[in-house]
């Protein structure tokens, strides 16, 4: 039971494990005070972000590695700035990389179990993030997990790490941010349901015809959150909102049938835990990804930040709540069902979204096409076996095989 | 140091005191299981809304004392109901009273320091609850305070008796609730700003000519709480804001100037916590006391509870939130301002609109009266001594001969 105390995630409700053990303040009195920080995804919209969190706090954190996937030039100029000790490239756009870069996908893991790094920023995009995470944690660091195909894929096998090597898992997704603030150090029996709420994307308001012909441009207009391609895709169709229930069940504990999705176009109530007497609680802030990724840094300590725009109730106007338009965005209830499927169903479903919104951001295949793509492959593989790591990197595989063929074909 | 983990309030921001330390958990392994409970004030709204908790919740609550002001034929009732051990009536209306009840002021002290009683639930309105307050945190036991007057009068010599003892003070005004919820544990020194909100009450639209004139029944239809007439008059000239501000500022070691009111009148957000990196957190719920005296039962524990209806975002419509019109409602800084002065200047002010208040309500002083009498009562008496308990008290008094004899002019 000593490994549960260093872990958020808590894979049943049997097992509490918000409590917090390993502070900043116990990290910065070791004997070198700023902390070592590993950022995976470094050049992202997430990564930029986390840069300008660990910019303004030096004098705590220090990033010692960061990686990229392509982005040569902009992570060249993170290097001139921050001077990391290692610099990784996924995938190298050229033969001209400095010589001492590491190369390819290990270099993720090379970043993330080095020896002077205590924390573990994965804001890598997609399943690729998974391998990162788990060796992060087998070499007991704390992740602060932007990359939620992560507990998607393997939630059971994450969670179930992170308390067997003392590794913690601390959300950076403004959603179970919230929820983890919310909670508090609750624990899950004291929950009645967790509320994620939705923006709803740029879709809200559209019908589904208009809906079923939108182009690329539509798709990728949100309406109050600047991120990646990818994930603004998945916030249009609602696939972004599955992952999301799928990920707050393995971090919190709480079982599907409590955990409910509420439409709110102002994105500044993040997410709202209500507790068994019946009390609400809610975090709310300004659309900025700057305050979740330094709360993951500090749990469960806060650091005086400035970094965010002044909190501004009055000039909020109103705040508006509306149920989820499950007819015109099936992605989500598609989700949410592989979810409770379990086993292989979630990767499957994550991997073939992923290569599914790919093909839509390609224009060779139209914003339907994407939940078609998906459900059928659900369908087709979502009984594969699930699990061990290997059966599920072989279903999502799979998954990946299955769309690319549907929308080669 | 000991003691001031047993009290929830701390009168300045160098001693944090939020920690939560004998919890519901420890109590109801006591040997008696069921907690025996005061309710001081049974007969008002805050009371028979404990009653219907402490019902809810029989296996873990007894009512073993009951007091009322004046209201015998509601109390009789009441006692038939429960059995209270003890019973008692501060202002008996008639010489007909059972034999083995408590007669006059003192009952109010009889109840709370009884041996077999654990938690004080004092929701005596005015002045009348501050010597039960101290006298059950003298002996150790928690004190759930609905009685907000206790600590504008003398909440330096309350939270000072608290930490000295070993009682624990609860609030259980819903905005000190919420605020103590999104505290949870965490220290003054994490605090940006408090954010109480405050409905508005009914001229919250009205222009100043038309307030100015309102009458009575104007100022009691109160938008969205069902409460007793004097609160209801203090929500209608914010006087009530005034308390709340003082209030928190002594129960959580906030500086006044890190304190904002903001109105919000739909009354679903409680109040509002902004802490120093920014994010904020609300509590949430449907208007009722029910739940805030659960909580102030169980805290830091939450029981599970059907009390109050289902929580529905999307039903709630919209959150709106103003900012507050002072020149409008000057009560709300002239309150603030006599917090600020300390001393003897917030009892001036608490009993000089405690007489104002009963004033008006018998027609002898209009609605803008109310603010007049209590600026010129604070003006007049305002530097007073205020740095003992008689002191206080004789500052009390004096205000309410000041407003008496101005009206009685």
């Amino acid at each position: 039971m000593i490994a549960t105390e260093n872990v958020i995630a808590s894979a049943n409700a049997e097992t509490p494990a918000h409590a917090p053990t390993r502070s900043l303040t116990d990290m910065s009195s070791m004997i070198t005070p700023p902390v070592g920080v590993a950022l995976l995804g470094a050049t992202g919209s997430v990564g930029t972000s986390a840069l300008r969190v660990l910019e303004r706090h030096r004098e705590r954190f220090v990033p010692v590695a960061l990686t990229a996937h392509s982005n040569q030039d902009a992570l060249q100029e993170q290097v001139a700035q921050f001077s990391p000790a290692y610099v990784g490239l996924v995938a190298p756009p050229t033969d001209e990389l400095p010589e001492d870069w590491g190369k390819g996908r290990s270099c993720l893991v090379e970043a993330a179990t080095r020896p002077d790094v205590q924390i573990v920023i994965n804001a890598v995009v997609g399943a690729a993030g998974l391998e990162a995470t788990l060796a992060a944690l087998t070499a007991g660091k704390r992740v602060a997990l932007a990359n939620k195909e992560t507990l998607v894929m393997a939630g059971q096998i994450v969670t179930d790490t992170a308390r067997r090597h003392g590794g913690a898992l601390v959300p950076v997704d403004s959603e179970h941010s919230a929820i983890l603030q919310c909670l508090a150090g609750r624990e899950p029996s004291d929950v009645r349901r967790l509320i994620i709420t939705a923006s709803g994307g740029p879709f809200r308001t559209w019908n589904s015809e208009r809906i079923a012909q939108a182009t690329v441009s539509d798709a990728l207009r949100h309406p109050t959150w600047q991120m990646g391609s990818k994930i603004t895709i998945d916030s249009a169709t609602l696939a972004n909102k599955a992952l999301e229930v799928i990920e707050a069940h393995h971090l919190f504990g709480i079982p599907y049938d409590r955990i409910d999705v509420v439409v709110h176009p102002q994105s500044i109530v993040h997410s709202l835990v209500e507790f068994v007497d019946g009390s609400v609680l809610a975090q709310m802030g300004v659309p900025s990804m700057e305050l979740p990724i330094l709360y993951a840094l500090t749990w469960p300590e806060r650091l005086p930040d400035a970094g965010v725009p002044p909190f501004d109730l009055v000039g909020l106007g109103s705040l508006t709540f509306e149920a989820v338009r499950h007819d015109d965005f099936p992605m989500l209830a598609l989700g949410i069902a592989a979810g409770r499927q379990g086993g292989a169903a979630p990767a499957v479903f994550n991997a073939a979204n992923e290569v599914a919104v790919a093909h839509f951001l390609d224009g060779r295949l139209p914003f339907a096409g994407i939940v078609q793509c998906v459900s059928a492959a659900v369908d087709a593989l979502g009984t594969m076996p699930g699990d061990t790591l290997d059966a599920l990197l072989a279903a999502d595989a799979a998954a990946r095989d299955y769309v690319n063929a549907k929308v080669g074909s």
